[in-house]
């Protein structure tokens, strides 16, 4: 695909500072990066926004609000406020898109914390509205339903988005995340109008779940297709790639970068 | 649940032998055993049923036939007399059900290669009916789509069983690989009639995902919840105790025999 949609996402260098993806990106041509809260400047947002604005990046989204469900109310709210300090900082990076990263469950009880998913982005709803931001759930694989979201498909994301029926929620669809989903393609259908985002990497063989993801084309996701199906379904923003692998943590960010825009040439 | 319907499956003892577990599950007084093929005496499988025959033990389960989808047109053929050759040793080790573990996708072609599956476990019908052993599809947790199974849900589980229609086809349902389903009672349900075993472990931190199963009660599964709904669905046969785990195939299998009695009062 195009480099002129591409977006590259901090965490595929997750040893190098804000300042350092940022200048790597200028250098390379690449429009678009996503940064994550940790490697913000939490006490000068500003400045990070600053350091994006000045290399001449606009910002695709802000990883990651979320992690809704806890054993007590007053937990729930601090979370809440928590989600509200994420998206004033959207708002001042620049980018109108919070991603989701819903959490786990506090007990053995998923029904309850999927509730409590639902409930806390809809609390969030009026904050977002008046900042502007959108809130985009991304479904996480279902390895991660244990310990990172109870939500494992698209389908429950786009459930949730229908129910709340506000243009502030949307869904945002990580290959890695959904490529195995046999209701896949019929899903991406249905997120018709509330796509926030398209994330890419690959499927490679997993030995932690957390840090295997590949770089497209070294593993078995069909991302041209799905890439296809995401555009079709009116999705015409920013592709980011998302990479979590020590391969490429250890790499300078300057390499990656490159054999990233490669990929994206060939394989998006 | 009653020690009475107790299977212990092979594969958490995994480094002791086939006589070794068969005595240890009779000193314990558990009534059945599942046995995994390359524990089996593949020259001799007679030799093997009748180990467990004079433990006085029954056998629940074979595991495991599947790896369906291939390459090439021969070597498809060639995983289905392996299939048949299962068969057989299912039927000589006195149990009725071959668990079915349905394989990768030789390629990015993951709709390809499920209807590779499907096809597979159609053409092995009439032998099964010949012997009397029936099919049991079980789904593997999405972690596993790209390496072991492109059969993710008990969904598709059903959907094959459903369209293929014969009584020697159903479907195994295994704790670890459908706990995070959103429709996981629904498709419970939909099974009734058609589930020909049920595994218990339960979900911990996954690092490696094959080796990071646990024992009941160590990890976030309503395992109880869903025994019941299995029940409520008509399934009375024994439960098989499956933990994949280094920490378990590193203890003597009489210490992890007795472990498993315990939280199987307690947690199934």
């Amino acid at each position: 695909m195009e480099l002129s949609r591409l977006s590259y996402n901090q965490i595929t260098s997750d040893h190098h500072s804000l300042e350092e993806v940022a200048q790597a990106c200028a250098v390379e041509g690449v429009p678009y990066m996503a940064p994550w809260r940790h490697k913000l400047n939490q006490e000068n947002v500003v400045e990070s926004a600053r350091i994006i604005r000045e290399a001449g990046l606009k910002v695709s989204s802000l990883c990651r609000g979320g992690m809704f469900p806890a054993a007590t109310e007053t937990e729930r709210l601090a979370r809440l406020d928590d989600n509200r300090r994420a998206i004033d900082e959207a708002a001042e990076l620049g980018t109108d898109v919070l991603v989701l990263v819903c959490g786990p469950s506090p007990d053995r009880d998923i029904e309850g914390a999927r509730a409590m998913v639902e409930k806390g982005i809809e609390a969030l709803i009026p904050y977002a509205e008046e900042r502007h931001v959108k809130l985009g759930i991304e479904p996480l694989h279902p390895v991660f339903a244990g310990d990172r979201s109870v939500i494992s498909t698209l389908g429950q994301a786009n459930d949730i988005a229908e129910r709340l029926a506000s243009p502030q929620v949307g869904v945002v669809i990580d290959v890695y995340h959904v490529w195995w989903d046999p209701r896949l393609y019929q899903e991406i259908e249905r997120s018709k109008g509330r796509i926030l985002g398209f994330h890419v990497n690959d499927w490679i063989k997993v030995t932690d779940p957390l840090t295997s993801r590949g770089m497209m084309g070294d593993g078995v996701i069909e991302i041209n297709r799905i890439r296809q199906a995401v555009e079709k379904a009116g999705y015409n923003g920013p592709v980011e790639v998302e990479i979590l692998n020590h391969a490429f943590w250890n790499l300078p960010c300057e390499e990656t970068i490159k054999q990233t825009k490669a990929r994206f040439l060939e394989y998006v």
